[in-house]
């Protein structure tokens, strides 16, 4: 679908777009699709493909919710004006974890953090979590934030510690939440075993920005009707017991992006024909040919150590003596890398390896840098 | 760009696209707009763009700031979460009045009101506002709630009435906010006048939904910088004091809906070239032919009686005996109108009279209605 001379996009996100897109684009701006009523019957029947499509892909149970909001930013906002009264606990590796954390502390809440520096994983296995740091950190805590896959520094949870992170926060009554921004829909988290997983469509989904999904547990949602029955806000008109309301009914609270819709439910139906684990074996192999071609590679180092801590979708190098020169370089070749984020502005590269992401894509980037470094 | 077969939109939002819609999606799709950062020079050129459009075509001063949100909706949880410490007062004239009094109310706000039954105006002129009523409204609140234009029921609250109570409510300390959703573009609603108008774009601007927009004062950031030096939440992450500073840098706090920016400003353009008055003249011309013809249509009657009270962009007729056997009539003639809404839900045609809707178009929809009623 590409024309030769546009540019090849490994940007983390907005990203490439998946071939689905334009098509279904074309076809909602041809069809009057986006001049109906959102409690109009087709777009309903839209919002109930997009929903069964998620549930296949990422194995979502039945008695789990999809709610649906702007942004993954805004889903951050709503699960802790939902769910928390008091105190919550994070585990802090990168940009996007601190900021669920800063939704937190804006919101008025207590937070107590486990921190790692920028670039290095949570140690250990699922058993180092059984360690009395972690029994400190959720005492009193209604809920535990972790970050599957760092967007800003492509720190990684494997999924099996994620896993017993929840289970350890269900034992003091914490509820788990977890930001799969750029690990969904590859990564093999099962929404069976946590409360809530959020992303924005802009990232693993390969479409345009501008949506954001909760997929929760009905223990979250019990949480904050709870909440609400105490006299507790929980949010001014699109807070989780409302959002929860209408996800029965297969509406929406307010208008939504009825496009992103559409779109992710034609994205979603592709991915569940491939399956999880074909887009994520696609990914670590593609991340595996990409990591033994940079080592050879001078003035670049992968940010994280080989292993179970470093991404498979946000693969980020440091270019010894700033990394702007080179993604200028590349650029000119057609191919656009990300910049490092925050504290890595201007040093790192970070590279998407999303499913949008393809071998041939990544052969290209792989010439251009053996040619630019 | 209608094919002979599409139906015609009078939907009150989504409605009927404007025809820039189409065209700049597949230019947007084609030139690799979408995949780029929100952070991006183009993405912040279309930003400036759209903000300058809006600037032109609804004469917004340069020291008031635009804020984007996803919706209307989250506009309002924007504004009482950033503004309200205490009490907000609300005319109320009909349900999405009552929308921004429930969320003040789930915010855990008091709220003190005015109610004008469903289809019926503000009595009087400006000046009835210097009544004592008015005075006792705002006693103590920190917020005056407007809705210029109910969508629900096509009650209008004319301009000079808007400004005259903005006035009332800054001579008692407090910020004037109005719903603008289908008033903007073509009402002239004056930005300089008030601290706070809103909209989302599926409505007067003929655009696909999945966006917000805030045009604020001065005062009213000053006022949640105010709260928010005080300690008071604001919000979590999106709340008015940080949508504020980034728009002062032409930037969003997330990535937004970057399409629907896009669009925005291209349509927008589009109608600064027109010139409020004259989108407004065209939508007055067209809803004075539609009420001439209606008055002769058996089992018809306005909703709203003739004057200012009632809306030139919502036009909502009572049909006897109810509406759903008419609507699907009209709809078998490729003619899509509005139910109506809430109460009046299976007993109101709402007919959008948007600047999108042109006169070939109200044409077909009486001849329409001559052969259906």
């Amino acid at each position: 679908m590409t024309a030769p001379s546009a540019p090849l996009v490994f940007l983390p996100g907005p990203t490439a777009l998946h071939p689905r897109v334009a098509l279904e684009t074309r076809a909602a701006l041809a069809d009057g699709f986006l001049s109906e009523s959102h409690r109009s019957p087709r777009f309903r029947a839209c919002l109930v493909a997009m929903e069964e499509a998620l549930r296949s892909l990422l194995e979502i149970p039945q008695d789990h919710r999809i709610l649906i909001v702007g942004s993954a930013t805004e889903a951050m906002e709503r699960i802790i004006e939902g769910t928390v009264t008091r105190r919550s606990a994070h585990l802090l590796n990168g940009a996007f974890a601190r900021r669920l954390r800063d939704v937190a502390v804006n919101l008025g809440r207590e937070v107590v953090e486990a921190t790692v520096p920028d670039g290095q994983g949570f140690p250990g296995s699922p058993d180092r979590f059984r360690d009395p740091g972690v029994d400190r950190l959720l005492d009193g805590a209604e809920l535990l934030a972790m970050t599957q896959n760092e967007t800003s520094t492509g720190v990684r949870i494997p999924p099996d510690l994620i896993h017993a992170l929840a289970d350890r926060a269900r034992e003091h009554g914490a509820l788990s939440v977890v930001d799969l921004v750029t690990g969904w829909p590859s990564e093999a988290v099962d929404p069976a075993r946590m409360d809530c997983g959020f992303f924005s469509v802009q990232k693993g989904f390969g479409l345009p920005a501008g949506l954001g999904i909760l997929v929760v547990s009905p223990a979250f949602v019990e949480r904050a009707r709870e909440r609400q029955a105490r006299g507790q806000v929980t949010g001014g008109y699109m807070g989780i017991p409302a959002l929860a309301q209408v996800a029965d009914r297969h509406e929406t609270r307010a208008t939504p992006n009825m496009l992103a819709i559409r779109l992710l439910a034609a994205v979603a139906e592709d991915y569940a024909r491939q399956g999880r684990e074909a887009l994520d074996g696609a990914v670590r192999r593609r991340a595996a040919v990409f990591w033994n071609a940079v080592v050879d590679l001078p003035g670049l180092t992968p940010l994280v150590e080989a292993g179970p801590s470093r991404s498979r979708t946000i693969l980020v190098v440091e270019v010894a003596g700033g990394s702007g020169p080179l993604r200028d370089r590349l650029a000119r070749r057609g191919l656009l890398v990300g910049d490092g984020y925050g504290p890595g502005k201007g040093r790192h590269l970070r590279v998407a390896n999303f499913p949008v992401q393809t071998d041939p894509m990544l052969e290209r980037l792989l010439e251009g840098l053996r040619n630019e470094v």
